[in-house]
């Protein structure tokens, strides 16, 4: 089954590459807008990857579930 | 249990930031070197947060196995 | 350790396939149960494997945080 | 950042569902294309979403690195 | 739909955690065994729930592929 | 680009495990403490890596978006 819809079809889109960022909360919407550019673009330009298809997604996790050498950050 | 071994704990790291990639095969280590350095500036720049303590992982994964709009990408 | 309890041992489940699905909020319960239900079936007459031993998770992040092209949906 | 290109920009793509498929090693290519044409077309008929603009990737782990009720699948 | 083979029907599973461990390579199958078993017995004890349906997959991640601070582990 | 701060540098870090819990909600912040405690002296125990760069994260899935077998826990 091919998408005709704006060419999303896998012939089209030779590349896909996924971001997925998983952070404490405290990020405004603002900053997620600004670190989903940079991060777009910084990986692009060392990839030589078109930005046009990547995907970042931000998650945040709870400081209390978040544990380094066994200790949570809170 | 907090680890003294470097300051890791969680009391010195305030933030852990964790950027997962996924995509097809064909960076050479190199490639992956430049993407590794650009990303974590990137995202640490846009965020204020310190790159010292971001990880970022690259995964492959063969264009067979990575569909869009319902077909792989081969 | 080998759990006896209804045969949930390694022995007993030869096939364990996970399937995680990320989208933005919006679905309700009786969407997401749906959804489980198709998603699971399709998998397991596609691939021939026991619909039985197949987890599904649905995780929502807001259209803030997920970016297209370098801009997030919002 | 918005790219014009083919309308990828996010202000045309209003969903971008993803589904990361685990399992253990052993299918073929075609069953690959079969599951990944099936697992897009269930998730989009029961959300209602546009399956052009739905990604899954597969990714497969050894049984050895599996386990179920502390024991691996081997 | 429910599955009866085996009680896996949800009705039956209360809980299903999910453990997912990322490393760099270099453990054998047996040390893999020993790590699923110890995590798998640990999760159960600290949070009460059942073992039997807890499930540990591990992947290994290339240390070319892996970035602290900035630089890949290699 | 190395990060002084700490030693953080790929260079001191030989080792960076992650661990990614996933589970229906429930836990206290108590249990969770108990719990990347546990789950990172058993993984290092096992392993034999430094627990101290041993990362764990707990999300929280709600019964209604976790399926097994083709139908939700609720």
């Amino acid at each position: 089954m091919h998408a005709d819809e704006c060419g999303l079809a896998s012939a089209r889109l030779t590349d896909v590459p996924l971001i997925q960022i998983s952070q404490t909360p405290g990020l405004s919407d603002d900053d997620k807008r600004r670190t989903i550019e940079a991060v777009t673009a910084a990986y692009a330009e060392a990839t030589g990857k078109n930005p046009a298809s990547v995907w970042v997604t931000i998650t945040e996790i709870p400081r209390a579930s978040w544990g380094v050498g066994g200790a949570p950050l809170t």
